[in-house]
């Protein structure tokens, strides 16, 4: 039992569709024989979600035959700082919130707040070894912002309360892989942030989580910028010849079996996608667009580059059907896979 | 016989895969059957082009039964200039290039500007009603560089030696449809192009076209630039709130059903696909991306706008395979068919 990973999860937005999925996964058979998990968040939320969730579906709906608050054990934030070993699911009260004053959907100061709280409490946790990785449920961007917190998404909270010298946004999904140079800027920031380092550290990211998942040596293809790549300096500012290709052409001399500049709009047909375990992309919608065609809702969200392991499910609050139990927790318990395998990995590597 | 549209076909350039598809079209009963395809060439390059496949074939592979050219009806330009009506299929033998000449595969001034004078004759016969619509076969840009001709593509001539005001690529097929407000330009330079009048024009010539092909008022989507397309304001300069949003609003106003800005990595999911028959992106790879994925190959490139028809292959020149009979005219065949459809639609409306 001991040798199964420990998941901290931390439960996003109080308002979305996060804390009913987080339920989901210490209810699934499947998933507690290959992990432990530890929710980060309210009790008092849970319990609320739970009732509103059993109450839509006492109208005949199929409702949860159990409680899963009934049997999971809540700890608050003092207690756990005293546990020794975690072997059972768990539930760290943070007492972040009111639940009470809490409206399903809405976007709320008092709910960024709560979710940035808990993903400081299990980024802790997991700095001080007490659970094996982070699995994030999504938070609502502008209730951070509402909250005083100005980071543009998980990647960036990570990194700066991680102190990571160098990290990259991962989609990961066994239809396609892509990491990205940049993230969340705007499209006219793009070029700007662009360097050999910056694109040579997320080849390296990428390749070495690659090798962990695959156990062998990942191909890794890394996309031009401009139309056709630039096609030799007819478009652009030179940014393949300029940052790709030297980026490349190091990583090749580090071992890595990386190729580049790819034609973009070339890269993600079927045909050139079987050539490569991971795609390293320039920004945001570069990657984004094919994964989300490919791997919709399924994906799984990994920053790399950071001191411990951290995935995260692949979409949003869905703030439209929140506290009615009808969210998939798909994309979560892919997460938590993911993080169980890179976990394994750790422990061995 | 005379309601079939007639379709001007250029060569492309001579050392690619061009002259093989067109042959291909004048020999296929299916094609003949709904359009009268006049090949803009020379008589040399197609003579060269069959010899080299048959005698590649003789060796125990499958060679063309028959000789299209036996049959083929050959004018030079002074002839074609005075044919008052065209009825059978036909070769305008352009004497542009000395076929001995010709390495095939490789880029060459002389095939870049016999490529060139190819679309020029095409396009006067289109511009003169001596024929219904052009179909092009791939250029070489590096070639039409090295002849002088300094448009990166088709669609940029087209506008040119037509005297279009407004002009977009539209890359058409049965999964996916996407229309370009910006093409080939490098990326940094997108944004400083966009306005509302040219994303209006792009959406009013897509949802001309569409409801031309559809014969009913077209679904039409308006992609955003940045990530999460601004997400209100917090990527980007903007650009979906000044150029996007008012050209929606006054397409609407204009009776278009058109949509957006749309999040770019949600537009083309298969659920949010559906309920849109084209898409207006803003630039080359935020179309070409999803496209590709989708119509690899099969898809047909049309320049909206012109005062003539114009349809395209959705590939290269493929010089790695040329003059060895592996080529596939699928695309080509789609550009044709599309092609008759279009000018079918302009003949009745």
């Amino acid at each position: 039992m001991s040798s199964r990973p420990v998941l901290g999860l931390t439960l996003g937005d109080p308002a979305g569709i996060g804390p009913e999925i987080c339920l989901r996964a210490v209810m699934e058979e499947a998933i507690l024989e290959k992990c432990v998990p530890v929710l980060f968040g309210d009790a008092g939320v849970l319990t609320r979600v739970e009732a509103e969730i059993s109450r839509g579906a006492s109208g005949g709906g199929k409702g949860n035959s159990r409680n899963p608050l009934r049997t999971l054990r809540a700890v608050r934030l003092a207690e756990f700082a005293q546990l020794k070993r975690i072997s059972e699911p768990l539930l760290v009260d943070c007492e972040a919130i009111d639940a009470t004053a809490i409206r399903p959907g809405k976007v709320s100061a008092a709910c960024g707040k709560a979710g940035y709280f808990y993903i400081e409490q299990a980024i802790q946790a997991a700095l001080d070894r007490k659970i094996d990785a982070v699995v994030t449920a999504p938070i609502h961007k502008e209730a951070l912002r509402l909250a005083g917190v100005y980071h543009p998404g998980h990647t960036e909270i990570f990194t700066a309360l991680t102190g990571a010298e160098r990290s990259c946004m991962m989609l990961y999904s066994d239809k396609l892989t892509v990491s990205m140079v940049t993230t969340h800027v705007g499209y006219h920031e793009v070029p700007g942030r662009l360097s050999v380092e910056r694109v040579l550290n997320v080849i390296e990211l990428t390749a070495e989580a690659m090798r962990r998942m695959l156990r062998r040596a990942p191909r890794i293809g890394v996309c031009g910028l401009n139309p056709h790549a630039g096609e030799h300096g007819l478009f652009g500012q030179g940014e393949e010849e300029g940052f790709v290709e030297p980026a490349v052409s190091e990583a090749r001399q580090r071992g890595i079996d990386a190729t580049g500049p790819l034609v973009p709009d070339a890269a993600f047909t079927a045909g050139v996608r079987k050539g490569f375990d991971a795609f390293v992309c320039l920004y945001h919608d570069q990657g984004h667009i094919p994964f989300k065609m490919l791997a919709f809702d399924t994906g799984v969200n990994i920053t790399l580059g950071l001191p411990i392991i951290r995935t995260s499910v692949d979409h949003g609050t869905a703030f439209d059907i929140a506290w009615q139990g009808k969210a998939d927790p798909t994309s979560l318990f892919s997460a938590m896979q993911v993080a169980s395998e890179l976990a394994a990995g750790n422990l061995k590597g």
